[in-house]
């Protein structure tokens, strides 16, 4: 029971975070992975993605019985009526939880205990960009502040040296730090 | 009433569409907004955000009377127990929701009915990187690959263009493709 206990940190299970890093260092085809989204228009600012199937491991992942479902919408003054987060604010929410879960397993290989990690961010537009008022503004955010509050049994130097692997780490932080090429093609 | 389903186009008023365009375009500080996340960790690989208040048309607002709430997680493979989507998956999210939403008001501003819009997105990734066991890859994904199916009523031409102009305006486009420099402190 105290080898089971030891064993499962923060929630992960180290044993088998061991056994899975072990593994890909020694077939690293193991490692090459594709994510993938389906995404079906509703009404005016209101979209769903159903996320479910993936690839990794060396097969198609089916582990997952039923696809997630999330909404997208915009609130009145940028002409939805609110019907789910909108996409700046998820891809606020796409880049926290990365940092937090690289921070977590990070923390769980390091064998510190966390007891609270919360974050809050902002990110800052001019939405005459993307409503396509001003070439002079970019689209997107021009910035985002994240902020961290990182307990647990480890001394403060610690749990700041966990978070900065995280960005070190993280795959989203990487993606909206650095951006990706992304290829957009139509079937009309 | 036939006035009020013109003006309803794609589920969108373009009365009102039109008016916070000349409303921005005449007071530029309008368009300044902000959006912002707040993350807690639950446990292992599952975290929440929520979604609230924001910042925009020069006011704090607070026409959501409660906040999103999104749970992420990671499946199996990846160390977690599958408490929702991936934070990379979100990202696919976010970006197919956005290119989507302005897709439809760029319709909608060309007066062009849409029946159909779905997507489906693709992310390729060697975990290597985000895991800390190669330098050589990079964290997050090296390509996006997104698809479109448009319909409505105008020629294919036509749907592709508006297609081209959501690329050309979407903000999560922009920060995806391009990148957005992110700031990150901590309190430990």
């Amino acid at each position: 029971m105290t080898q089971v206990l030891d064993r499962i940190r923060n929630g992960v299970d180290s044993a088998q975070m061991y056994g899975t890093l072990d593994a890909i260092k020694e077939n690293p085809a193991l490692g090459i992975f594709q994510f993938r989204a389906q995404n079906r228009w509703i009404d005016g600012a209101h979209n769903r993605s159903t996320i479910k199937d993936f690839y990794g491991a060396a097969q198609e992942d089916s582990s997952r019985a039923e696809a997630f479902a999330v909404d997208a919408g915009e609130p009145a003054v940028l002409l939805g009526s609110d019907t789910g987060p909108n996409p700046a604010e998820y891809l606020l929410h796409a880049l926290a939880a990365c940092l937090t879960t690289t921070l977590v397993y990070v923390a769980t290989a390091r064998k510190i205990r966390l007891t609270e990690v919360e974050s809050t961010l902002e990110g800052n537009m001019d939405v005459r960009g993307c409503l396509g008022l001003s070439d002079e503004v970019r689209n997107g955010f021009t910035n985002i502040r994240v902020n961290f509050k990182v307990k647990g049994d480890a001394p403060p130097e610690k749990l700041r040296e966990i978070v900065e692997r995280a960005q070190a780490r993280s795959a989203v932080f990487d993606m909206v730090n650095n951006g990706v090429p992304v290829e957009v093609t139509v079937e009309a």
